[in-house]
């Protein structure tokens, strides 16, 4: 993934928490992602497709998923049941959506989105890619963004 | 998701296990999936998008995991390392792959494949999706099969 594609989602996910959320997001340090497992229980993932391949997962704290949903739904969630799952599919679409627009040149296509719950999972890319992982803290409490991108042939991934 | 657009899947997860892994499969009771934890520990993720968007997933127990991984890569593979996360990546790749052959009328596409781990994971659905999931037996354990997939359009999806 090269690293000037990382824009875009850093700019969709502050948007869509801003917009959406009424939630200001603080960026910390990105970095690559390593293999070790997700700090956070709830994970919003959507698969991209087109001159690139790619997965977006919107990696959530318990306390970010439930305020989110609240927020989105007008109505309070106090534990993770379908209304929330919902909500965070949601989210991960919308993010992976306005950024794939900023991405033309990849005329991208997004999948359904899945959310993984689980305390200890963790979503794995394949050894091949170099997922861009970047953590945020917001008012209700810290959740991570990561991207991985691999464009579809020689020609356009060194244009 | 249509009942009988489970068929190619159901292909070519046999298919690839026959003949890739030399592993014939058992086909256990087809049924929508509910919102409880996936039983096995290792997850082969693909998204769709086309005509229809949606998402494989390839859950697999540990033994299976570690069987297929060995078989493929023609080593002794003893624990979940990054190697088995990349064979299980490539086999829910071509499971996808497969299917998507038998099902041009979607024109679909195939997303970066993910591997989640985690004892106790699940991968929900959007609530207005219905995951298919069918649980299989073979030489080295249990595994199952999860598909959702949604036409995009009423057009399509009702012709």
């Amino acid at each position: 993934m090269r690293a000037e594609h990382i824009n875009p989602f850093l700019r969709s996910i502050a948007n869509t928490f801003e917009t959406m959320l009424g939630c200001d997001l603080q960026r910390g340090e990105i970095v690559l992602k390593k293999q070790k497992n997700l700090q956070f229980p709830i994970s919003g993932v959507i698969g991209l497709t087109g001159k690139a391949v790619g997965t977006v997962v919107i990696n959530l704290s318990e306390a970010v998923a439930l305020n989110a949903a609240s927020t989105m739904l007008m109505m309070e969630c106090g534990e993770v049941d379908e209304d929330v799952i919902d909500a965070v599919g949601e989210i991960a679409n919308m993010v992976a959506g306005a950024a794939k627009a900023e991405l033309e040149e990849f005329d991208l296509s997004v999948s359904l989105p899945n959310v993984v719950t689980g305390e200890k999972h963790d979503i794995k890319f394949p050894s091949n890619a170099t997922p861009i992982c970047v953590p945020f803290q917001c008012k209700w409490g810290p959740l991570q963004l990561e991207v991985g991108l691999e464009t579809v042939g020689a020609s356009v991934a060194h244009a």
